[in-house]
C-alpha cells in the first residue's frame, strides 16, 4: 500500500500553462492521491495559450497539501501583489512535504519566504532574479535542495515531476510513469539553451519580451520589496 | 508579415490532457495565429488528469483551420463512437491545410478516414491499431507524410508541435520557441520506449491496463468496422 498524498497546484491568471499541465501529467500518476488546482474561486482561470482552465478547488478548502507545487508565467508578479494568493502560498508551503516550483514558479515561492537560502530553479530568463528573495540560483533541469524542489523553464515541470516521483514511489514508479507517457525526448533542434541557441535568437527573445513585458523585472524588484525583501 | 493562421484542437472528455496541452503551448507561439479547443459545447471538459478544460468553441463556430490537431487518451473510443464528433474531424481534416494528431488522437483520424494509406505515429501500445485505418504504422516522435503530421504517444507532441512550427514559420522561429520553453530535455531515467524501459517494466504496463481498460482494443475493433473498416 502506497500512502495516499494531496497535491495541491496553484493555478492563477496568466500562468503559462504547460507550467502546471506537464507537471500535473506526471504527478496525476503518482497513484493513491489526489490533485488540485487551487485558486480564489471556481470561475475558469485563463492561460497564456488562450484558453481556461477550471480550478478544482479554492484557497479556502485546501488548507494543507503533502505538496505543494507553484507553476509561472507572465502572470507571477499578480500573485506576489496579492495578498490572499501570497497566505495561502505561505500557508501551505509552511506545512507541506514537499514545496515545489517550475519555472518562474520559484520566484513566489521566493517572494513567499520560502526559498531563503535554499538553491533553486527558475527559467533562464529570469533565473538571476532568485538573488532579490535570498535564493541561490541553479542551472539545472530540477534542483533539489533539502524538501524544495525547483524546476527550470517551462518543459523542465515533466523532468522535475519524474524526479518527484521517483523520490516519492521510487524509480521503478518513476520509470513505468515515463513508459505510460513516451518521455523519451528527440526535439527536431537543439535550441533549449541559451548556450545552445547562440547570441542572435537570445538576443531576439530578449527583445520580444522588452517588447511585451518591458517592467516585468522591475515590476518585480518594486513587489520583492513590498514582501520584505531587498 | 507571417499569414494569419487558424488551429483547431479537438478537445474531448477524458483526453490525456497533455497530449493536448503539450503541442498547444508550442503552437500557441506560432505568431499571428488563433488557437481554438473545439467540442460540442462551452461547457467545461473533464480531462484524464483530474481537472477540466473549457472549449474556446464549438463545432458550429469552427468549420474551418488551417491546422487540425486531434489529441488521444482514454476518451477516443467515445469520439470514434459519436457521429457529431465524427462528422466535425472529417469536415475540418478535409479542408485543413495540415492534418495532424498526438498520442492514439491518430486512431481518431483513421477512423475519420483522415489516414487512409498514410503513414503515421500513435502511442506504442495501441501503434498497431493503425492498420484497422489502413494507415502505415511508425515509430518515430513525429511522422510527416504529405500533409498528415502525426505524433507519438504523449510527450511527442512537444517535439511533433516544434517540427510543425518548423515546417511552417522556419527553423529559426522554431528554435525560439525552443529556447522559450527552455526545451533542453533531461529525463531522469531512460524508460521513455519498451525497448528502453525493457520486459518487466512493460509488462507491468501492459497489466496495468488490462485492468483499467479491458476492453479498449476489442471496442475499438468494433468501432471499426461501424466506421466502414476491417
Amino acid at each position: 500500500m502506497t500512502k495516499p498524498l494531496s497535491i495541491a497546484f496553484l493555478l492563477f491568471p496568466n500562468v503559462t500553462q504547460l507550467d502546471l499541465t506537464g507537471p500535473a501529467q506526471v504527478l496525476s500518476r503518482l497513484g493513491n492521491a489526489r490533485l488540485d488546482l487551487v485558486w480564489k474561486t471556481l470561475d475558469p482561470v485563463s492561460t497564456d495559450a488562450g484558453f481556461s482552465i477550471l480550478p478544482t478547488a479554492t484557497f479556502a478548502d485546501v488548507p494543507y497539501a503533502d505538496i505543494l507545487c507553484v507553476p509561472g508565467g507572465f502572470g507571477i508578479n499578480g500573485v506576489i501583489a496579492d495578498d490572499e494568493a501570497m497566505a495561502w502560498v505561505q500557508t501551505v508551503g509552511a506545512e507541506a512535504t514537499w514545496v515545489t516550483s517550475v519555472c518562474t514558479g520559484s520566484l513566489i515561492l521566493g517572494a513567499a519566504g520560502l526559498l531563503d537560502g535554499y538553491r533553486a530553479g527558475c527559467h533562464w530568463a529570469q533565473r538571476d532574479m532568485l538573488t532579490l528573495f535570498n535564493a541561490i540560483p541553479v542551472d539545472a533541469r530540477t534542483v533539489v535542495d533539502r524538501n524544495r524542489v525547483t524546476g527550470g523553464g517551462v518543459t523542465a515541470g515533466i523532468d522535475f515531476a519524474l524526479t518527484l516521483t521517483a523520490m516519492i514511489r521510487g524509480e521503478a514508479h518513476a520509470r513505468a510513469v515515463q513508459l505510460g507517457l513516451e518521455y523519451d525526448p528527440a526535439p527536431p533542434f537543439d535550441s533549449g539553451s541559451p548556450a545552445k541557441a547562440g547570441p542572435e535568437i537570445v538576443a531576439a527573445y530578449q527583445r520580444r519580451m522588452q517588447s511585451i513585458v518591458p517592467t516585468r523585472d522591475d515590476d518585480l524588484r518594486a513587489l520583492a520589496k513590498l514582501r520584505g525583501y531587498g
